[in-house]
């Protein structure tokens, strides 16, 4: 039996039936709709000869044992957004579900290592505001202490929604134990931005996601009348986080990464008034950690630059901070062979949005992830879609991608 | 009987006395207080040998008749916004008077012209949200079913604030024959701005009040993941309104105006989307209404530039305009001369703000502005000042002009 990426296509059709309604997917994590998802999968699964087992943080593995137990897993997430898309998570389970169907038929239910699909618990965090629950607390990562404070808009906690499916949240650091032989990490994921499309290609290998720095960014001037306030005497903070806006483009094409200025307030926002305080925020990503400290310190000097010779000063609010995350060199390598191979034309790109896999690969197993085309770059809504002609090649690289790494995987045994 | 300054500044804190409190000056038109501020005003006048009115729209007038009835008019106002300082509008008035008394002194009783002093009604526009009300009306540049509109917050009219000083709104526009035979109009006020105490002078002569174009200018780009979306592909209207906010400067400079972005919304707002949509107020001023006009043009096409250049577009909303108003080219030399006798040196500049005195002058009567210096360029609150030195050099400044301007009057018959 070969593989069939059209069955994926099937599945992934049928799983929106199930569980979505006129406005999107509805596989909040914990919720009765995410468990009929579990059920779909896991009677699909049945059909393999695999054992399922739920892990202590509520992550769903189905193991195929091989002559090794060193351990492949290709990992996604069933669960959604609220009224998310039909593909962003469980492409990746069912696309995965398939490989594990043609790894089994290849190697007649003894594959030479051991095999595992993981469904990882509430990656999207959409109701308790922590993503990446079930990846982190198998990789190491949780804060049980933080987790029990969680709640979500109804007051209902974290650990009674656990409860409810079945798991125990002080137990959830346990599941670390489910990556003691892991040897390798695949995910398959839409691209959620617009390269791909934009290059006319369906696949990417990707490098690693990227670290974030995020700031305000305070320039602070004086208030002075519109009429009767000559130009040279102005302190204008607007001025000077206009000159700004227009340096993080440098910055970024410097670095390589990405800045953005998201928002900016204006004090005392009237128009007679010169603009004596100007708060923007700055969003600054790297897939190099010291590149993207450069990016920062750059944005930093560039704003004191702008500030001094506007006779302005500039202070600095931190927001959030999170390291890059870069992926396996030689995995992002069989990726991009794989891609060629099923493509044609490859190419490498960074994730910005975080994943799962970034969890995995910072417990410091082997890992890679594939992206296929995002049309218009749109996710976490109902309208997000990807060409069917891209999920084919998707599957048949994911497929070639975990031959690869089973190869990889016994090379380095 | 020589000038005495002092005097002036004196009976200023007299009426700080009689119409203030710890928050500052209460002559809001209309008012108790206000009819206060005029009973003091009407008492000093009295010890002269002048006739007294208050004309249909509630302007009040003190007439000296001279030999020929060509007439000097010197003006102000002692109403004031609440809260406000001690010198806006009555500086003009008592510092008048006090040249009143002068020229009279001097003429022993009949100076070759006529000489009247006004006491403008709501030049501030504090309650009914209209300044320049009583020059206006004798300016002829009043529509009365506009004015029939304005209520108070408490809903009092308009209509009824005048009836209960004695006024009827529907006669207002008969003020217009109080200026038949003005020859010259002379308006001292301080500056209400920063550029003399900057320039360390006491003293402006000032060229007219500015044209005023005030206006919207919307960026449109495209909301896109500040992780997933490289720089080059883009649509940012906060960059393009960054780079706009630098240009102003340069339009500015080029046609001696000024130019001033007094808010800046940005849509959606959020630290993790480039900005969709940015809308900023945008205020150009200018004394000559040919470089006004070239200055919004200006505007136009570079904020359509900089659209372009960023993928984005650009739309506009009216706000406000008014034209300028320039001032008489041989009072303002007149004005710069009796500065230099009195301080020196001189500086000519425009005024931001509106004054009575851009009413009477677009009624087409000769006019003049003085400016003395305000200190911290603060006004319309309680620490409004200005040094009493310079407040003396401003009523010796005014006398010379007064004395001046009643010599050209006669040279012009």
């Amino acid at each position: 039996m070969a593989l069939n990426p059209q069955r994926t296509i099937d599945e992934l059709k049928a799983l929106r039936e199930l569980t979505g309604d006129e406005n999107g997917a509805q596989r909040v994590a914990f919720t009765d709709t995410w468990l009929k998802a579990r059920a779909f999968l896991k009677e699909k699964l049945d059909a393999l000869p695999v054992s399922q087992h739920m892990d202590a943080a509520g992550n769903h593995w189905a193991t195929l044992q091989g002559d090794s137990d060193r351990v492949l897993i290709i990992g996604g997430h069933l669960d959604s957004v609220p009224n998310g898309g039909w593909l962003d998570g469980c492409l990746n389970v069912l696309a995965g579900l398939e490989v594990m169907r043609h790894l089994n038929e290849q190697y007649s239910g003894r594959p030479p290592v051991t095999l595992k699909l993981v469904d990882w618990a509430d990656e999207e965090g959409a109701r308790f505001g922590r993503s990446l629950y079930g990846s982190s607390a198998a990789g190491g990562n949780i804060d049980i202490a933080e987790m029990q404070k969680l709640r979500d808009r109804d007051g209902v906690s974290l650990e009674e929604a656990l409860n409810r499916v079945g798991v125990t949240l002080a137990d959830a650091p346990k599941a670390r134990a489910e990556l003691r032989n892991a040897a390798a990490y695949l995910e398959l994921h839409i691209e959620q931005g617009p390269v791909l499309e934009g290059l006319g290609l369906p696949l990417g290998a990707v490098l690693g996601t990227v670290g974030v720095e995020r700031h305000t960014v305070t320039f602070h001037g004086q208030a002075a009348h519109s009429g009767s306030t000559p130009m040279n005497v102005r302190k204008d903070a607007f001025r000077a986080a206009g000159q700004f806006a227009q340096e993080i483009y440098t910055i970024a094409e410097r670095h390589g990464g990405v800045c953005t200025i998201g928002s900016c307030k204006t004090l005392p926002g009237i128009v007679t008034s010169v603009v004596e305080t100007c708060e923007i925020t700055l969003d600054q990503r790297h897939l190099d950690a010291g590149k993207l400290a450069a990016m920062w310190q750059g944005a930093q000097e560039a704003a004191k630059r702008f500030a001094d010779e506007g006779n302005c000063t500039v202070t600095f609010g931190d927001l959030w901070h999170i390291e890059p995350i870069p992926f396996h060199p030689e995995l992002i390598d069989a990726c991009e062979a794989s891609i060629r191979e099923t493509a044609g034309t490859a190419y490498r790109l960074p994730s910005g949005p975080l994943h799962d896999a970034a969890e995995v690969a910072r417990s410091g197993v082997p890992t890679v992830m594939l992206f296929v085309q995002s049309l218009r770059g749109i996710s976490h809504n109902k309208i997000e879609d990807t060409r069917e002609e891209h999920l084919i090649q998707c599957v048949e690289a994911l497929d070639r991608l975990a031959g690869k790494t089973v190869a990889w995987v016994q090379s380095r045994a």
